[in-house]
């Protein structure tokens, strides 16, 4: 039997699967195929939740003697855009000048490749590693997410699932494979203020409630000053006002309502609740000032409504898994990696709550572009750097 | 021939004209069948304009030998809003507890209908003032306002017509009649700022420009400081933000553009073109100011436009017309009107670039109101300080 270990073939039948949010596209049917000759036993439980599509999920494990490796990622991919600027179709694994086009060529269907092939050679080479292996594969990351990772990891631990390490296998990569390890990540929120004013004509301000002059206030106190300067292991908080809402059409109306939205991303400064706390306290001492008010002696009348969930920041303090990773791209590439938790939010924030994890995958520049691409040299770069990690993890090197 | 000398009869034919504007609905030719007994040569130009409501207009003049005084006015009335709200139906003229129901019963069909009792009751017992006297009444007052006083005003200079002073029959008085002569109006002004930024990702700002940020540090140059403290004559001049625009939904998006609107009152502080550098020149400095940007080195990328046409700021000085308006209201009332520029815009700011322009009418308490409504008591006082005033003012009292 051939076992699968050329992380571009792997590769090219995955992206042959159409799997966009939430399409299983047979993506998962292909990473089946791959795992069970490898010794893996494979379950594939569908989510549902009112409101959302049902989601097909797959977690396949190798049983050992020794402790349990997680692998996570996704199969599910974004939209392709505009296919007819496509260079070559997006679900065909063309090659051209040694890259292979596809979306989820990086975003991830190349990781979860490599890291199949990775196992494959491990099996023909070593006979597996001694220990237990696993793959928690969601095809839900790049949607809602509520049907994927975070009801997959409840799934496999109330049967009693439990796991030593997680590698996501996440494009990290700025420019170059070995660049960037992240091994951990800012917390994310968003929130809605509306501020409620008293509607008027704009030559008698003194008969109305100017809403803008409140939110000024409001949101000069989300802006500044500066939450903090970062830590030694993250970029400082960093809040954005994403919308500012009045819709009047009126020259001479003052109106009576205005809205603003923000993100904010967060270090380890703070949790949640102590960050969320500091929000609070910021609009209500800015709702009392009175810099542009006009002589308001009430506060500014305004709600302050929490949106989604929050995602809790985390750093990774495994010096084994970190170590064991970093070596084994050094090897690979000559050049240390860097330590990073910089960017957005990935299921690691979910996956932390279980075992120590850290992400490390591929070049992700052209992710969730028109002709996204690997290089099949990084392919089989990676495939070295996860054999190397698997056998140095175990003790198996 | 019965002279239309009782205010309250004029002011009910002229309410049962159903005038909304752009609608003549019989106003001006009720207007015409009162003047036309008392001597005046009555006209009723039209003045259309592409994209606009053709729109009827009147001009009448009695003519005498010695100085010329203007009554300025509209019989085009706002719409009723909910008619079953209204007590006694909007163009019935019902009389109840002595007072007069209507739209247009204070604003200002009831202004007009007392100039004209005075003026008859003048004709009636002293044959006349031996000066000029001209009504120039316009359909176009709630409306755009594009094809009423403004031409009116240039029609009637085209054809030699001079005057040296005006009365507009406006509701000057807030809570009771006699309370407030109007002897100017404050400038207004209107704009649109559009800062242009780079749209991003939320966990990447330094990869984008976020236009909220920009535009905070511009509205809170517009906001702070205050452009004065007021003046003899004034108000402080004041500036509100009508409204900011960004309409970005996507939490997890920094925006690529933002959008304010703001008005401006202003007093004789400024003139258009002080006051438009003064707003140019803050928005300038904001834009290179560092505060919310996060380091952005490049100044806010953003246009300010203004809109509409400016109003000019006035202000009235002669002293012949206000002490002789002040000195009718004291004698009628019994004490002294307050001189005041507070307040919107009105008609007065196209007269008083031909003649001094005062206002005083009815109490504006119900305008553009349900059950907009007079006082008979008010009718009666307004004529006798309009029928006094002419007498003073042509030095036959
Ligand atoms: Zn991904
Ligand atoms: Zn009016």
């Amino acid at each position: 039997m051939t076992l699968p270990t050329d992380p571009a073939e792997n590769l090219a039948a995955l992206i042959r699967c159409a799997s966009v949010t939430p399409t299983e596209g047979g993506a998962l049917t292909a990473l089946e195929t791959m795992l069970k000759p490898l010794g893996f036993l494979v379950d594939r439980p569908v989510f549902s939740e009112d409101g959302t599509p049902d989601i097909e999920n797959l977690y396949a494990r190798r049983s050992g003697n020794g402790p349990h490796l997680m692998f996570a990622g996704h199969t599910d991919v974004v939209p392709v855009g505009d296919e007819a600027a496509w260079t070559h179709p997006p679900f065909a694994a063309e090659i051209a000048n040694g890259e292979m086009y596809g979306r989820g060529a990086v975003d991830m269907k190349g990781g979860i490749a490599c890291f199949i092939a990775a196992m494959a050679r491990h099996v023909e080479q070593n006979g597996g590693p001694k220990g237990s292996v696993s793959l928690l594969i969601t095809g839900d990351e790049e949607g809602p997410a509520i049907n994927g990772t975070v009801k997959l990891l409840e799934w496999a631990a109330s049967r009693g699932e439990k796991w030593d390490a997680s590698i996501v296998g996440e494009p990290t990569n700025p420019d170059a494979l070995g660049d960037m390890i992240k091994i951990g990540r800012r917390g994310s929120m968003s929130g809605a203020i509306s501020v409620n004013g008293r509607q008027g004509h704009v030559a008698y301000p003194q008969l109305a409630d100017n809403p803008v002059r409140g939110l000024m206030s409001l949101v000069d106190a989300l802006l500044h000053p500066v939450f903090d300067k970062g830590t030694r292991d993250f970029q400082p908080t960093n809040l954005e006002i994403t919308s500012i809402d009045v819709g009047n059409p009126a020259t001479n109306v003052i109106p009576a309502k205005a809205l603003a939205t923000f993100n904010i991303r967060f270090n380890d400064t703070w949790t949640d609740e102590t960050l969320q706390a500091e929000i609070h306290n910021r609009l209500d001492q800015a709702a009392k000032r009175k810099k542009y008010r006009q002589g308001k002696k009430t506060p500014v009348d305004y709600e302050l409504v929490w949106r989604d969930r929050p995602s809790h920041v985390f750093l990774t303090r495994d010096d084994k898994l970190i170590e064991t990773l970093r070596g084994s791209i050094k090897s690979a590439v000559g050049k240390e990696p860097t330590l990073s938790t910089s960017g957005g939010t990935s299921d690691a924030r979910f996956i932390k709550d279980y075992c120590p994890v850290v992400e490390f995958g591929l070049v992700g520049k052209t992710m969730h572009m028109v002709d996204e691409r690997v290089a099949i040299a990084d392919l089989e770069t990676l495939t070295r750097i996860y054999q190397r990690f698997i056998e140095d993890w175990f003790g198996q090197g």
